[in-house]
Order: structure tokens, then sequence, then C-alpha cells
């Protein structure tokens, strides 16, 4: 027998309300998208969702968090991987191609969006950044090995807020010009030169 | 007497509803914005503004072609102005200043939000980015003079949209982070040899 534990079982199934509230907003957006579209979604009742979550608020900012935790276990593996250069050449069609997809466009836009006016996930949304910005800093000088010691003031905080701007803006972009998942090898050997320029020493 | 003609006085009109209905989607949303709330602050009956707009796709819609029509201007002062390297060089300060103003980003990301789950909206974002990126690649041809001719297909392309990205990008991370407007001189001197990867020759 295969029994979750209870802690598990109540991960497992955050983890299934946020899934299905990620999918009701990006159709319908934040405010549209109730409570009880959420609980269908999930298959779960809506008293279930309010035992895991207090509103939509403390879901969205669950979205989040589970966001950024993904991007810096992403910055850890990076870490341990070694030449951070050389695997970001190497994953650049990769990297372009996440990035330009419409439906998780639409669903980081809307947690934008709703952020520029809510200042509770505001605060969420910012303290992510802080953290991915920190550890992405980290990232940079660790590839940049002593030269990053060299560098003038503000140069490796500089880089790796280009660097989120650069795929932030893919995401964007992917919301005017769809067929932009389509010009991967378009995008790619300019992207490679871009990249050079943001963490070459 | 200075009456101005009914054509210019229905634009002026027209104009004054776009700055209100910009205000009021930037403070609430899309969805959560009325025509009465728009009507309001435009200082209108909503009658008005139902002789100048259909409704609220409409309202958006115009926003995002005046918008569009504002990006064009500015890329065929561009052409006119001479050396687009030097020029962006020049203005590297001021264009990120201008693409980190949270209270854009805010309008921006509820249009594109919005766009990725509207399709009459969807139509008339790509169709102004087609003729953002179209009038963006003559302006990146002409820049590169007779070089142009020699690059790789799908390289100007691959460089207006990542262009286009980076710009994107960065009014999308001034929600994330909205320090970065006090960061222009750190991410300049980074943004400048940047430029110079998608615009030199």
């Amino acid at each position: 027998m295969s029994i979750a534990a209870p802690t598990d079982r109540a991960l497992a199934r955050r983890q299934q309300v946020l899934d299905a509230a990620a999918e009701c907003f990006r159709r319908r957006g934040f405010h549209a998208a109730s409570m009880a579209e959420i609980a269908k979604t999930a298959g779960m009742s809506p008293g279930h969702i309010y035992n895991l979550f207090e509103n939509k608020d403390d879901i969205i900012a669950a979205i989040v968090e589970r966001d950024c935790e993904d991007i810096l276990a992403r910055i850890a593996e990076f870490r341990q991987a070694g030449d951070l250069l050389e695997q970001m050449l190497a994953g650049t069609e990769d990297a372009i191609d996440e990035h330009s997809q419409v439906a998780e466009a639409a669903l980081q836009l809307e947690v934008l969006a709703e952020a520029s006016r809510n200042p509770k996930l505001a605060a969420v949304v910012q303290q992510s950044q802080a953290l991915v910005n920190e550890k992405a800093q980290e990232l940079i000088r660790q590839s940049l090995g002593d030269q990053a010691d060299t560098l003038p003031a503000g140069e490796v905080q500089g880089r790796a807020l280009l660097l989120g701007a650069l795929f932030n803006g893919l995401t964007a972009l992917s919301v005017r010009d769809p067929a932009m998942s389509q010009q991967v090898t378009t995008l790619a050997p300019v992207m490679r030169r871009v990249l050079q320029v943001l963490l070459a020493p």
C-alpha cells in the first residue's frame, strides 16, 4: 500500500489548485476567474480550496512563489553544471522557445498587470525578483571568475538586469507576434552574440 | 474667434477619451474599468463617449493604434536623423528611462494580458507589431547600408525582434523591480554594448 503522508498529500493538492488556477487566470484573467471555477477545474469542492488558500490573492501569490522556486532551481543547476556562457550558447534555441510560448506568456502578463495595481501581489513579485536577481548576479560573477573583480561597479548588476529584460521581453513579444515561436532559428544567432556581451568576461 | 473645425474637435475629444481610458485601465484593469468611470474621468457624459466609440474593446484598440502611430513616428524621425546606432548610443539613458516607467508599464501589460485572451484585440496588437517590425527592419537595413545585403537571411529580422524584446522586457521588468528606473546609469553601459551587437554592421 502506498498512501502518501498527509503533508505530501496537502502539498500535492496545493499544486493541483495552482495548476487549475493558472489555467483559469490564463483563459479568463485574474478578476474574471472565480474560486468556483478554479475549484471545478481542479476537480475539488470550493470548501477544499478554502482549506488550502485564503482567497484568489493567496493563490496568485503562491503561483509567483512557485515560479520563483523553479527559476532558482534552474540557476542552481547552471551553477553546478559549470561554464554558464557555454551552457547558454548550447541551450539558446531551447531558451528562446521556452520564453515564446503564448500560453505561459498570458499567465506571466496577467500576473504583472495585476501586480502593477495590487500592492500585496506587487510585494510578492518584487521579493521574487530580488531573489532571482541576487542569484543571477552570483551566477554571472561565478562564470566571470577572477575577471568579475576587475569590472566597474554595477557591471554585474547591469548584465543580470538586461539578461532578465531579454527573457521577459521575449515573453511579452510573443503575444505581439505569435509567429515568433517559429523564428527560433532566426533569433538564435543574434541572441548568441547578445549572450556573449552579457556573460563573457 | 477660434472655433476648431468639427473634425478637429471630434479628434480632440477622441484623444481625451483615450487618455481617460488609459488612466482607468492602468488603475483598475480593463475589465474592472467601466464606461461610466471612463466618461467621468474624461469629464464627458457616457452618451458622448458612445458617440465616439462603440464599446471598451473599441477604446482599447484605439489606444493600441495610437501607441503604434507614436512608435512609427519615432522610427521615421530616426530614419531622417541619420546614423541610427549613433543616435541610440547617445539616447540610451533616455530610452531606458522611458521604458522603465511603471505607470506606462501597467497599461502595456494590461493590453498584452487582455490581448492574450481577446482575439479581436490580439488582431489589432499583432497588426501593430507587424507594422512596427517592418519599419524597424527598414531602419536597421538603412543604418547597415551596403553591409545589409551581405548578412545571412533573417539576420535583420532577428536583430529587429531582439531590439523589440529588449525594450518590451525593460517595461515588464520595471513592474518586477520598480527600483530599475533608478538604475539607468548601471544599465546604460551594458545596454550600449548590446545595441552595438544589434545595430552595428
